[in-house]
């Protein structure tokens, strides 16, 4: 953009875009927003197309967890609608992803006529999206438009919560005000004597302590903690356990990483050591049934210290306003002053993988995965045994995941997304057969967005995380030969895995290859994780 | 069931699912709904599977124009949200589509946990449907669930349009109190004095008149009055035109059949009838911008009779309280006691489809298309190039589409949906490969369900129906060889189509098997009917 152009509603969101490092967008076409996006690509903002908009927003979403910020374009109504349930994980799961629609021109709303794609009335979608996001504008007002974008897009910051941007056609071409300033951000705000306080609380607790474990959570990526919170564990010598929410934001495979805290997902080793530390230090973690093995968690309140994005709470008090994000450096300095005991041995190896002919159980695919990734790939988890089964992985890298809202289909199109935003790292998907048969045809996306996914899909005939809770037919789902799906896509390789064997050469070949690779692992009906096996016996002891 | 089971949820809903005619359900499971749909089942109302909730609801929607009433089940955020586009469609196409989601259940709610599937509170799906539904009740209340029920699905079938019920997992198992009446489904109601003097109005009208047509729509179809509808035509000979919304609600190949009025979508010799005749009744179209070809209908209103679900206008005078349930029959009544000479010619034939070894335009397939099926067949037109070069062709069936939301996929769930509603005719489906990929995976859901659908994939490289508005990358996708799907599926022939002939052979052994079947239909990038031209050119006009 040159300073001589006249400022558009394009032209001003893809500044904005730009300064929150956001390079592109996912989305699909439909006649009213299809001169904005034009104007888009002209300003230097491409919208890339999935197969569907649920797999563009799941892709902006996950874009949105690595880049910062994530945007899709859609259409109005059967665009807009299509992404609900995309904008709910964002929400429930603190991810700042702007949702931009098109919709039916202002001079077009006059005398109310039925135009296609709309519902009850002109704001029916504004008004499900308002049940959905943080902020919301109608960019009906060529003097307020840019306020009002930079009005959203810093409360979805502040709040690192979904946001909704409406963009009559009419509008598209109109010359915009300037924006009254620059962006601005707030972060949660900080009440310095109180986190002087809480520190000191905190430091007390840690000079009684012979053990302490740091559990980092999801709030600890989103506000790009990640260096200052090395920075505490390696100054204090305090281990630390991720959130399944946060995989990867500290290096699990560090001698002070613990993996994944899940409750009584866990490992049993990874268990003990959280739950019987002297000292808990929770730093961002949502506080939800699934990111604590549906409420499985033992903790002791005493020995609990619990960081949010707000508050500090140690033990039954509460400092109020002492944010994480001042929090975690005060208190990395306070421990690079003074020296603490801590004990802490490193968790001990896995067991080798070893290739055979017996066939493959979900504990295989997982060791076999844990062997073959480095830090070179990217992993995405597929709510289900996916997620579930990994707790007994340590990642070499990021693992992305819906991890709370848990919304099946993820991760496929969620790969296109990461795979954008960090093209260092190739994506590598675990799914289940169930949730891949919702999203998979986005594998394509992938391939024709220059995405070389390798997909895992764990094929165990049927959504086998429900036949613990209750079994029958509704559990079975049409059979797919996943693998044949590049002969389609005209691109990639499939693999048809039952062995172990098969499966240390298919991966093999699929991490040497860049092209698209689909696996497709043939397991039992009835076999799942110990993992799974505790979540269904502590679902069950509750429905 | 037995006079002896206590009631429960699913026992009631079962019941009165029953009395509307609807066999079974779609849906997917979750840990909130899956003992709700295993007592669904128990109670003897299957919930089929599709492979994503958006299938799910699409087929739903689908049945319950077949059948007048249909059902989609779905877990609690994941899944309902997943379908708030599809409800949509129900809204704006006045669709009586139930959906029912489970959720957590009232004594998991205490103390507003964090519990997986939610979003900004427990009623965030339900203020969402509230939005897009007419009725909707979460079914806590033992006392009162039967009767809120019978409240939503009473007001849905009045009102032809979507609701919503809600089933907390703990109220699954309770025995709950009986209704306190049958179902009293309210239908809109009638001035006697008013409707005599409607029908007084028109018929001098018509006497009048040297020309007459109909113009039936939705409406007609979704109260149940095609028979009526047939008896007011052949009484008075009064040729009928379809509205998009409405194909098959009157035989189009019948001598007094006019195919769809469209606007200037349609053959001219059409519009010519349509908008050429003394007297226009215009009976139960909804009056939409895409089901009046993008508002290009020019009808004269000194000669247009309009008669809604309500009202009934005759040029500049509205007769309140006349529905179309009423109106229809007391003027075939008076038509029936009096002759009126109104002319009509049947239209001409369409020329011959002559296969040869040209390559194939979307026109080919309208004729290949025609020629083939029969009332054996009922055909599904997605949004796009697929609904609209259908005005070129006369249906010897029913033909259902999403043609005024306008939701691009619809087409292939909705086979599932008709398949099971109307177990006599087989689908056809006929989508563009920009939609196929939305939601193509359904069709192993369809074969596994027990409909062997014809899928005719008109591929032409993209958004077709956009590239003469605006072209650019964003109107390219992913290529894929749908006609190689079968082999993945394990089930089905896949039909590679270039040229008049290869689609001749195609269609004659697809309508001769008894399995899936998918087209792949290769078109030219820019090649578009001539019906599409016409709404590119209406739409350049406006956008």
């Amino acid at each position: 953009m040159t300073e001589f152009q006249e400022l558009t509603i394009a032209r001003h969101l893809t500044q904005r875009l730009h300064e929150l490092s956001v390079s592109e967008g996912f989305g699909i076409v439909g006649d009213y927003v299809l001169k904005f996006v034009g104007t888009l690509h002209e300003a230097g903002m491409p919208v890339l197309n999935t197969t569907d908009e649920q797999g563009a927003g799941f892709a902006a979403d996950a874009y949105a967890r690595v880049r910062g910020f994530g945007m899709v374009v859609c259409t109005y109504g059967v665009g807009g609608l299509k992404l609900a349930n995309a904008t709910a994980n964002a929400w429930s799961e603190r991810v700042p992803l702007l949702v931009v629609s098109g919709a039916p021109g202002i001079s077009e709303r006059e005398n109310d006529p039925m135009l296609h794609h709309r519902v009850k009335d002109f704001d029916t979608q504004l008004r499900v999206f308002q049940d959905l996001t943080c902020a919301q504008a109608v960019l009906g007002n060529a003097h307020a438009a840019a306020d009002e974008i930079d009005r959203v897009m810093a409360c979805m910051v502040s709040e690192q919560r979904p946001g909704y941007l409406e963009v009559p056609r009419d509008m598209v071409t109109q010359v915009i005000a300037p924006p009254e300033s620059s962006l601005h951000v707030h972060v949660p705000p900080v009440d310095e004597a109180a986190l002087r306080h809480a520190v000191g609380d905190v430091m007390a607790h840690l000079r009684d302590a012979s053990t302490a474990v740091i559990h980092a959570g999801a709030m600890v990526e989103r506000r790009k903690l990640s260096k200052a919170l090395y920075r505490l564990a390696t100054t204090s010598g305090i281990p630390v356990a991720s959130s399944s929410l946060a995989r990867g934001v500290f290096p699990e495979r560090h001698e002070l990483g613990l993996g994944v805290y899940l409750g009584a997902l866990s490992p049993e080793h990874v268990v003990r050591r959280v739950e019987d530390a002297d000292v808990l230090l929770s730093l961002g973690v949502l506080q939800t049934d699934l990111t604590l093995g549906a409420f499985t968690a033992h903790i002791d309140h005493e020995r609990y210290i619990l960081a949010t994005d707000t508050d500090v709470t140690v033990g039954y008090s509460t400092y109020r306003d002492v944010p994480l994000w001042a929090f975690i450096p005060a208190l990395a300095d306070a421990l690079d002053g003074e020296s603490i005991s801590v004990g802490h041995s490193p968790l001990p190896t896995h067991e080798n993988f070893v290739p055979s002919d017996d066939a493959c159980t979900v504990s295989d695919v997982v060791h076999a995965i844990e062997i073959h990734l480095d830090e070179r790939h990217s992993l995405l988890l597929d709510p289900g045994e996916a997620l579930f089964s990994a707790v007994d992985m340590r990642v070499p890298t990021y693992a992305h995941a819906s991890a709370y809202y848990a919304t099946m289909g993820y991760a496929v199109p969620a790969a296109l997304g990461v795979g954008k935003a960090d093209p260092d790292r190739r994506p590598v998907v675990v799914v289940g057969d169930g949730a891949f048969v919702m999203t998979g045809l986005e594998a394509a996306a992938c391939a024709y967005n220059g995405v070389p996914a390798i997909i895992v899909v764990l094929d165990n005939s049927g959504y086998g995380t429900q036949r613990p809770i209750m079994d029958g037919p509704f559990n079975d789902i049409p059979a797919i030969a996943v693998e044949r799906l590049p002969e389609a896509f005209g691109t990639g390789c499939g693999f048809d895995v039952r062995t172990r064997a098969e499966l240390d050469d298919a991966l093999h070949e699929a991490v040497d290859s860049d092209e698209l690779c689909i696996l497709r692992v043939h397991l039992p009906k009835d076999g799942r994780s110990a993992a799974l096996e505790r979540l269904g016996e502590a679902l069950r002891a509750r429905a």
